[in-house]
């Protein structure tokens, strides 16, 4: 038996000598490593194990980084990781501080660009691409893009404009695997779907004896590979394809002579997501992303005592939340842009699949379809991530929100979203969302909120935004909440008036630790419910401030524009001598990468001790007491 | 001759008694109006030319608005006004109180949506549809969207997800005029071309006689028709079609036939912008929109005197600054979205062709693109519509900012945008892009600043955000400018000592204008420009506040989450006692109708005399400027 490839391998260059013996054992290296790893780690297991071979032959072949490779989405690029000088450090993955779980240009020269959102790739791929031609370079630009983003407009938008523009050396990797991170849907699938060798065989018909069975199949592929090839060229591209994906000496030899060509080529690949591990060919779904699954675990010791219920997540809320009003109202619509399993729509889906749409990674379709919907009587629930908001900004401004046209918008995945880091951190939502007039924007606290606040809203009759963390919801925060009311708060806990927190959503049970660790300290705050950003609750914000020395802001999004800053406008506007008072507090003004949310919060200076410890630096001074209290008297 | 029928058209009702005659003769009289009132109040011309025998079928085949129409940009919906009870009324087009030069919900219940921004109509119509086929309802859907918006990732998804949905009752009218505003550009326009019974014939080849190029013709558009009818049915969209659009008859039969079908179904046209007026056919580009050509203009009388040198808008500026720079430095590229006229981009593309990118109307490829020749080391200036921008927020946002890609974003009719209307305005750029990191946002408030502003956004390294207003832009307002340096402002007039204005961008000349008239009464008002929305002068804000009783900040935007908030929160940061003397001046928080520019700044109290009424109203009392002086002392 040979030695180890892969721990010899330190750049792309030292790919270079190797022979296809070696590379074939490469390839099973790289898959055993990313195995492990995600089993310790957690992470994105199918998209990596299906692009091992891809990656192999796109090192063996270009010269990264003289010639660029961009990765779509780019939660396929372990291998790429594996093989560009961070394989010691890849036990790291998506922990605080170590290596991200997606391309990210502070980690490597060789990471073009971060990415998290699907669908940027061959924009920026083709911006590179045409920059070298401008410049006289003869240097290569790839991007990898899998059908699922493919289906998305900013790909389309950017194939069009490759298929246009006919003189740069650009490469299209087109990494078919037929699945996004749940099934797929849309035309364009089902078209390709025809060509995908592990794609159902064909029915038999009556009286076909096996090569008459075998002929009429391969006529069929040969119609079908015609259609895809179409779809290509008329959007002006080169098409060479298909090529099965998990050959790495036919994926070299195509990549090879491909790399004589001067215009834009588009070279689609067949691969299978969790290619090599068996599980994950019969469930991609679940095995899209995985974790604690190898060495196999030793089988679990008898439970000693009750099992401890398990935290709900907000999303397992919602998910509860959806079926119990889908179950009300037959109006209840959902709508998912490729995240049924994440957004927790799936038992929604599966109980009102009439009800339920997935318009794979379009979010700015998904928001037009839900305005007709709405426009058309319905009450649609666009169910996304604050993150992915941003893809149908326009939209909710301009075809939702413009129009009147009452859609929830529900947003998981708002405020700081831990591992997944820099790209996918919901931290934006508040300050994009209440420019835009009409427009309710409001978070629960805690479960029976969220509940109450979706029922609310759908019966609003008004575009409303509701947003919560990727965490755990608590059960209930509040002994007799209030109905829920348009822009109206409540306050949760009397303090001694000295401080008060005026918190948004998932905050206020961060406020009420940060009481509890006061108290300890003979430091009593008032902590109010905010339940609103847009509008705020004027009176009782005024309230607050007339009876306490100092308020702070609370909220789990940048302190730009977001929640607390529409508290300081509705101050200035409401009783602007108070507004000295006001202290804002949420993530500071730059990009947050990855790490679990306790760190995020906690750098942030917004977990619970961080909150006290503002609390604490917010105490009035004896001298300045006395100031404010004669002033405001 | 017969009598007048669009006369008697107050609803389409009237249409359906009409025979083919009468349907002709009113397809003229639509044109004769249309010529008439667009000559007199300007508004979009060859577009709606094209359209009129398209609204005359669908109104007659159909049953508005039972049926749903949704008209895509719907600066084609002038001769369905004319057909839906807007016939007298359509002399007020575009005026202050009239009609909308678009789809207008508030106006008539047969505009569906309000549409400004390309690539919706698929996307809305589509939940329409959706949703009555969920009610189990037998009305049909109409979108009719052009071939422009069809390479707009937004229609392309919505296409995809139309071609999996099966049952409902949905018409895509797919109207192929062959042209953007501009010419249009993409490897599917180039598809769609071969097809076009307008372009070029093919060119004779050697020895063939008149019989044999004929037969040749008739299969290459055989051989291009199969293409284009492939490109959707690989989306998975039925396609009947091309038909002449302007064979009136022949929509009405097609459009009979295809009401029986119950699938989505793309129908596709092909029409001529302009279509009856020589000139536009001849002249597409100048015969978007056109104003005073109809009845001919009597010649005009001899100058009296030398002419007034006319006002140079701020499109032009920024023509001309990217003229200078492009000149100094070949590194400098341009990208525009389909605006090459619009944006002031036009003299540049023709100077240096090959750093001028037009991508299409395709916002989201054109950032991500612009990303990647930043990345190359190329120094693009992205150059878009405020609201069209908002097309490319998840863009500016994860593929420039995120990327430290240096792109200078160069915002086009940013804050009030006059006739357009409510789809058009650019009144919410600086709050959604300021709350990214890393971004820089300043605005000129003169044309030598605009020079300069860009200048240093192109050296900058940093991606950068500037924005101007479609209007005149003055030439100098300060004698003394100082250098352009990150985040600092300017006072360009001092006043007593009362009030101040903190000006953005174009909104110094309105503070200056205001300073005039107070001046008049005996009140001399600071003016300061600041320059920057991100990161505001916090220092000159401070001295400000520090040496002025109030200070108003001026914006051309919606005051929620603006630039006269981003001075509230610096002010909280740095001097919090001194924000109750804020007052923050922008749009109010509501969508803004269409109507002058001038009438809409009076409307929002951010004209000259809105302004300076502001001031008389924050002069402090004699009571509490001595609070206020004792307070601060």
């Amino acid at each position: 038996m040979s030695s180890p490839i892969l721990p010899r391998i330190h750049g792309p260059r030292d790919l270079k000598g190797l022979d296809a013996a070696q590379r074939a054992t490469l390839v099973e290296e790289l898959r055993g490593r990313i195995c492990e790893v995600v089993s310790n780690q957690g992470g994105h297991f199918g998209a990596n194990m299906g692009v091992v071979e891809l990656t192999v032959a796109l090192h063996t072949v270009f010269d990264s980084p003289r010639d660029r490779i961009v990765f779509d989405t780019s939660h396929q690029c372990y291998p790429h990781k594996l093989l560009t000088g961070r394989g010691e450090a890849f036990e790291t993955l998506r922990t605080y501080g170590g290596l991200s779980g997606f391309c990210h240009k502070g980690e490597s020269e060789h990471d073009t660009a971060f990415a998290g959102h699907a669908g940027t790739a061959v924009s920026i791929g083709l911006g590179i691409a045409r920059a070298k031609h401008a410049q006289g370079s003869d240097e290569h630009t790839i991007a990898v893009v899998g059908d699922a983003s493919l289906q998305s407009g900013m790909t389309l938008e950017a194939l069009n404009h490759s298929g246009w523009l006919d003189e740069a050396r650009y490469l299209v990797v087109f990494n078919d695997n037929g699945m996004s991170i749940d099934y797929p849907t849309g035309g364009l699938h089902a078209t390709l779907q025809e060509l995908r060798p592990w794609a159902s065989a064909p029915e038999l018909s009556g009286g076909e004896d096996a090569a008459a069975i075998e002929a009429r199949k391969a006529a069929e592929r040969g119609t079908s590979a015609a259609r895809v090839e179409q779809f290509f060229t008329h959007l002006g591209l080169d098409y060479v394809g298909p090529i099965d994906g998990h050959d790495v000496e036919a994926l070299i030899a195509a990549c090879t002579e491909l790399k004589e060509r001067t215009g834009p080529v588009l070279l689609h690949i067949h691969t299978r997501k969790g290619q090599g591990w068996a599980p994950a060919l019969v469930d991609p779904v679940a095995w899209h992303a995985a974790k604690n699954f190898y060495p196999p675990a030793p089988a679990p010791a008898q439970p000693k005592a009750a099992a401890q219920p398990k935290a709900k997540s907000w999303t397992d809320v919602f998910s509860e939340a959806m079926l119990a009003l889908g179950a009300e109202d037959p109006q209840v619509t959902a709508i998912t842009a490729a995240m049924p399993g994440g957004t927790g729509l799936k038992a929604f889906s599966e109980r009102h699949p009439e009800r339920f749409y997935d318009v794979g990674i379009c979010e700015q379709h998904g928001a037009g379809f839900a305005s007709g919907l709405a426009f058309a009587g319905l009450r649609p629930v666009l169910t996304v991530y604050s993150t992915f908001l941003q893809r149908c900004y326009d939209q909710v401004l301009h075809d939702v929100c413009l129009q009147q046209n009452p859609v929830v918008i529900a947003m998981d995945r708002a405020g700081l979203v831990g591992a997944d880091g820099v790209t996918h951190q919901g931290l934006f939502d508040i300050a994009y969302l209440r420019c835009i007039p009409d427009i309710v924007l409001m978070a629960p606290s805690d479960e029976a909120e969220l509940h109450a606040m979706l029922r609310w809203a759908l019966e609003s009759g008004q575009v409303v935004g509701l947003r919560w963390p990727r965490a755990d919801a608590p059960p209930s925060l509040c002994a007799t909440p209030d109905p829920i009311e348009l822009g109206k708060g409540q306050i949760v806990a009397n303090g001694d008036g000295r401080v008060a927190l005026m918190a948004y959503g998932a905050m206020v049970e961060v406020a009420l630790e940060a009481r509890e660790l006061l108290a300890a300290e003979g430091i009593s705050v008032t902590v109010a419910n905010a339940r609103f950003a847009k509008p705020v609750d004027r009176t009782l914000l005024r309230s607050l401030l007339e009876s306490h020395e100092v308020v702070h802001t609370l909220e789990d999004h940048t302190v730009v524009g977001g929640f607390g800053s529409a508290c300081l406008e509705a101050t200035l506007h409401e009783a602007p001598r108070l507004a000295s008072k006001l202290r804002l507090a949420g993530v500071p003004d730059a990009f947050v990468h990855h790490g679990a949310r306790e760190l995020q919060l906690r750098d942030a200076g917004i977990d619970a001790e961080g909150i006290a410890e503002r609390v604490r630096e917010s105490l009035p001074r004896p001298s300045e007491r006395w100031h404010l209290t004669a002033y405001l008297s």
